[in-house]
């Protein structure tokens, strides 16, 4: 394994934001713990990457890979009427990638959700549920691993 | 040529706010016209798409090339604190990727530029000149050719 991998720690904001949902091969499958959107985040396991582009180019077509089986999920799967996808980091600069399921319905359509700052916990049925759900609907991914227990 | 890049129209929102600054094979290399931040697009032009993943293979690889190649220069040759890249498309629905070159300094960091609201257009002479900076920069990249003149 690449020492950039043994040494890869998640931002201890994102791991208090968001639960696992499994790892790609690259990266962690994360849900945003905020109910007024279906929010996810991939975030590859590699220490010290805060640009896309300082990824290694396999690593980057990895990246693109999970990025479009998550996006195909939202788009293909769930009620979304606009896939919203950034890499922003200006407060947590480690590398993340947010895909965000948005409705027409939602909070804060148009805009978007960074700064809309009202954020809605999830009831543990509920995040359990749909992390289940995420799972199962991922289970025939290439290289994806479920997390073997919901945090 | 295919149909779907003869059939190509550029959204109206996007050509009022940005001026060309060149293509690459798939994309059109935009300005934002706001110099509160160095915020550039690249638009494929490939008519009816919304969404990166509705792009073949080859398009989506030919995107995140030249999506590189725009995100080196802004991170290698102007003073950029991070990249934010984002293909959100909740207003202008039509595929196009933003490239913002964000700074400590700049006047919403660390805040998102999306609903900021306060643009600030270019002088005549400030456009022409970063205009013609970005195409010198981007004249060794494979594929890009500088639009012929400054709109």
């Amino acid at each position: 394994m690449k020492e950039s991998v043994t040494q890869f720690k998640l931002d201890s904001r994102l791991q208090n934001d968001s639960f696992l949902v499994g790892n790609f091969r690259l990266s962690q499958l994360r849900l945003l713990n905020d109910k007024n959107f279906l929010w996810v985040i991939l975030v590859p396991r590699i220490a010290g990457v805060t640009e896309f582009v300082q990824l290694s180019t396999a690593d980057q077509l990895q990246l693109l890979n999970e990025s479009g089986a998550v996006s195909r999920l939202l788009l293909d799967y769930f009620p979304t009427d606009k896939l919203n996808t950034a890499a922003i980091g200006n407060i947590v600069s480690q590398l993340h990638v947010h895909h965000i399921a948005r409705r027409h319905d939602d909070p804060c359509w148009p805009g978007v959700v960074w700064g809309y700052g009202k954020g809605v916990s999830y009831e543990e049925d509920e995040k359990n549920a749909l992390i289940n759900t995420l799972q199962n609907e991922l289970k025939n991914e290439s290289g994806f691993e479920p997390a073997p227990s919901i945090e």
